[in-house]
């Protein structure tokens, strides 16, 4: 496994002081709930990527960041401005920014963080490209926030479509920013393999909040193959199932993609594969 | 005077078409709520002056695209989710986003509008120097947003910096992206001279809106005056020449840019600068 860590050029140190050195280095009441918002945790997991494809593809360690931060400032981002869209009010442990400081403070965190994303692709070798990379994820992304702050009754087709819209861009981008740095193309892989797994990751996610999406009546993937005359157990079965196959799906667009860089995936892959496999048994 | 609509290679046109398919060419709810946003009008105020600035400088005409929609773009991103903050249920004679569509919608439409904005330099001749200017434009506006959000009983002082924070980079943003684009630097000069600008707008607001922002409690310079112990129309007559002194100051920012890189600031002073005049003549 490749080992971030302990990597001489760039590390997930550097990272945080990048965060903060153009997130909130200087003062207001914003930056001090983007500051707030990081504090909190998270795993970090879309930067682990951007680094780990960057530098896999023998990127310099200025060019890894890039990879790394954009995407990780646009999860945040996303993350701020959803728990805002979805009257969620707590956050890894901690009330969430709007919850913390006030609705429109979280409006202008997440604009800021937009905004810090995209400052990041000042260190990047091929802005354009990167530029227009970035800009398609997010207008994909905000489709399947309104999808599904919109729709009601959803299948499970709906489910997968609006989880591979929402999660998966953002899936996609670090190993897309380094593919686009490397010269190496293979933009469509990318894009399919992080749609794939954002719809296991979601399933994972399903699979794990049922009882509690039902309460609150948030929609569920369980749930929708429920409303099809399926039990509850059948059903998580089912989901289960959906999901391995859409990681078999997300394997072979990783297989395509050029000299290693779909690494990132393929651990991701993995890891949510034992996850399923461990909550197949178990149910 | 410089006729950007008479300009063989760009026009006002180019603007609302490339608007049209960077914004809302992919369909969804939240396109459609930037279309109706920009359907309803506005002086394209930023778009004008980047254009201006582009073009008189010699640039092609795509960077001249970059200069004018990256501003307009942020520009309209800031109204869509400052009316969210602000409760403001009106924009240009019709409901604001956030009244026509809800609130959840505003604030997609405003993240796809920020992210536009960005995807608009990959245009841009030198885009790492673009980003960073960018970014630096719109942190500034978000603090004078947040103070303006937070603040209770203003000074004439504070009036003035928020107001500069507010609007000032985004006045500036067009004619330092240009002057990015054409190598020439003075970055200073261009910021100090929006932010010198967008004290007399905002001056001029306030005198127009001084009754309504009395009955609706928001800040008004001439409130602040008033506070000091003015009378209504002495207070007024010292808001218009406070103005006057911020225009004497841009106009000594807007003769040190180079090569006439300074007109559109210089048009937008000249205009505000009668407009002060007349409402100091009737007062």
């Amino acid at each position: 496994m490749f080992d971030i860590q302990s990597h001489q050029s760039v590390s997930l140190t550097d990272i945080e002081a990048e965060i903060a050195r153009v997130v909130w280095s200087d003062p207001s009441i914003v930056a001090e709930a983007a500051k707030y918002h990081f504090s909190a945790g998270g795993a970090r997991t879309r930067a682990r990527m951007g680094l780990e494809a960057a530098l896999g593809l023998g990127l310099s360690g200025q060019i890894a960041l890039a990879c790394a931060l954009a995407p990780e400032l646009l999860h945040n981002a996303s993350l701020v401005h959803d728990d805002l869209q979805d009257g969620d009010k707590m956050r890894r442990q901690k009330p969430s920014v709007w919850a913390q400081y006030g609705k429109n403070i979280a409006i202008s965190t997440g604009d800021l963080l937009i905004s810090a994303a995209y400052r990041t692709i000042a260190m990047h070798p091929h802005p354009a490209a990167a530029l227009c990379a970035m800009h398609d994820a997010i207008a994909t992304t905000i489709r399947g926030q309104a999808r599904d702050c919109s729709i009601g009754l959803a299948t499970p087709e709906d489910h997968e479509f609006i989880a591979a819209d929402k999660s998966g861009p953002l899936l996609a981008l670090p190993v897309q920013l380094a593919l686009i740095a490397a010269g190496l193309g293979h933009d469509d892989d990318a894009i399919c393999a992080g749609r794939a797994i954002a719809i296991a990751y979601q399933t994972l996610d399903d699979l794990l909040d049922r009882a509690d999406d039902q309460t609150y009546g948030v929609t569920n993937i369980c749930l929708s193959l429920e409303a099809t005359g399926l039990s509850p157990g059948v059903a998580a079965r089912a989901a289960c199932e959906r999901a391995g196959a859409s990681l078999d799906a997300a394997r072979r667009h990783i297989g395509a993609l050029p000299r290693g860089a779909g690494a990132p995936f393929l651990k991701l892959a993995t890891r949510l594969d034992i996850q399923l496999k461990e909550f197949s048994h178990a149910t």
